[in-house]
């Protein structure tokens, strides 16, 4: 990216600012989001035999209800009137591994509130096997996908 | 730890629930957690020549705010009086690390609130710098160190 | 209603989620819904003489507030931008009689936010008379109409 | 109960108030709610037979997390630091049975946090299933018992 | 302005309310507010030396973060979906003025939420100092201007 | 004061930091605020007359309730259990005299919540005048008193 493109919440004094809208149209947009939650085998495993799925769905819950608070989290972002939230929560990559999908029609996107749903999904299980896993880590926390803005669509490379 | 160690949110069927914490003391907490936002060395360097500041201003807020909001996006955690959150960001280690430190005297400890302020300090971040780097990620989000609870203290081993 | 009618907010594994109304037309959507509050005939006669009405204000605000706040309450609901929320208030059937009505212009319906005006008024209101009167119970919490949706309007049949 | 106890939220005026509870000594609290959520045999039926369990999660974790926001939706209520929330969810009594209890060590009691709880946690189950049974209504929302005030344990007679 | 223009948040009967604004158009609404905060002249000098300006930039996070939340905020007050949210602080006038600007596409007016951002920047900026000037005052919390309602523009006629 | 007092949410370089208030006795602390609604004497005369009351109440609740959230409000602050919050608004001093009184038992004052309460109230009451009296003005926000703190009470004297 160009040297010279500005950050949209600075201004040229360096000053943080929300960044006016109102001009863009409104559009239908969504963004993806992941992270990891590196934890022990044994823990994953335990995780998984559960009996009734809470965990996740505490999880899950953490993030849909997070996402639709980011303009409260998250000072410069605009309040968006969300249509969709998904978060999904699969074992895999050394732990657990947390996408989210948040679609919205508006003048402007919903990356924040995907970040924000995979990160509080993320730190809701870490609270719940704290006891057990204290040294657990939430990485790769970054926006997969994004699309519907006029600045052009995003799609992460793969991991490389 | 003992494979036999119970998920302290999840009861024997799996449910999850609070803990109970009225029969724990009230004790000075102390958690400290970190994270890094990956950047590339430019974005970096422009953080740096900013001639006031804001940006870091912004994302320490974020997270002095986000941690005193804890209990509102983690289900299961209690709510917590706060005495201290210090949130630090400076750059380093590929981008910028993100550092907080929490204290309280209550019954639990406060690693959430530690955890949750590094987090939404890192994405509040992301959120100024997305317009000129959409591919930044949030990585290494884990907590430090926990005193002052009756389990004993944790602190991590260094970074290997 | 027939037996293979999907719950809307469980998928086929029963894992809760979120309904994605972005395909649905923004409408006009209206809802009603009604509960009581039942007391004794003294504590009714005593809300009534008070001479400034605040108790009946309380409640009345508590509901508006709590409908405003829908979504952060009800894990799956979706965010709406309310035009209107009113909240009545009145002696009758065995204590007292609270009704809501909320219009929106969405896409999807605002019977949440009806019943969760209800909920919290009725609360507020017996947290004013509890120290008088602790049994009182709040009971026939319900939708009573919602129009404005793709699937036809909602009427309940006079109490039966 | 005495015509004459007055309404602890009122003034002489009928002005509402908080009640300042600066002089009550900090004691450990207990309250418990229910209520009920009146379904048709064959919607219990259905919930019964989810495999995940997560429509009762979801409702369960809306009444924990209402329970720590209560201060903030009942106008004239005290904030609370909860040491715990749990909420249950039983089929049985016509439909669905939500129990709560709340427990805290503070100038006041938690019976607004235990009714609280199982309200919401009545509507995000109405939420859920009300695409399948619109007229599902939740009644017998009550102050189950009530321990650790000055002024008595409260325990509500078997259901006449 | 004329004795019979009803208060529009008041019933015939003095019982308050939210005003339906279903019938007004969307229409792009723009209000500024401004208050001033007393300080002595050291005060504001000291802060005018301030190496990093975060003083400055607190206010401000804290004005654009509670315009977001004024429905919350002002009971009878509209949910907004806000466009811009500027806030300005400078010296003078006998300490700080700070200006507000609101920008939103909606069916009602922002004037709320401009006051409440002042009103907010003006206490966040309070609390710096407080151990410094605790006899700190905020004046002249005001509407500015106002365009883009059916009821025509407004403007503050210069100070007199 | 002496001019080397520091700003205690200001560091040595400027940064703004909440104050570690662990060390800090817990000790009953009160702190009073006022500010004036400045408006028509034909409007104080019309809100007098109203039969209800309400637009009082809810300015009242409106503080009330803003108080418990200043912690939320105001970045800096820090959260505090409140035993008693009260706000009076009487007609006087060129429009609406409005007064808070806030009590707690805490490590630090409750001036930022007796201030919010004032702030708020005022807020609420100039959204239903608006529709009458545009250019109403909030004016002469202000501490009155505060005690039980270690740096000693503080008293305005009587206003100039």
């Amino acid at each position: 990216m160009a040297a010279d493109t500005p950050f949209s919440h600075l201004d040229e004094t360096g000053q943080a600012r929300m960044v006016d809208v109102g001009d863009k149209p409104v559009t239908r947009r969504v963004a993806e989001a992941s992270c990891r939650v590196l934890l022990s085998a044994e823990t994953v495993a335990r995780l998984g035999t559960l009996p009734k799925g809470d965990a996740h769905a505490v999880a899950r819950l953490a993030g849909i209800q997070a996402a639709k608070r980011t303009a409260e989290l998250v000072p410069l972002a605009h309040p968006l009137i969300l249509d969709d939230v998904a978060v999904e929560i699969a074992p895999g990559d050394g732990g657990v591994r947390i996408t989210s999908r948040v679609v919205c029609q508006a003048r402007t996107g919903a990356e924040m509130e995907a970040l924000t749903a995979c990160a509080m999904a993320a730190l809701a299980l870490y609270d719940m096997v704290k006891a057990v896993e204290k040294g657990a880590v939430v990485t790769d926390l970054r926006l997969e996908s994004k699309s519907g803005g006029a600045r052009g669509d995003f799609r992460r490379r793969r991991r490389e």
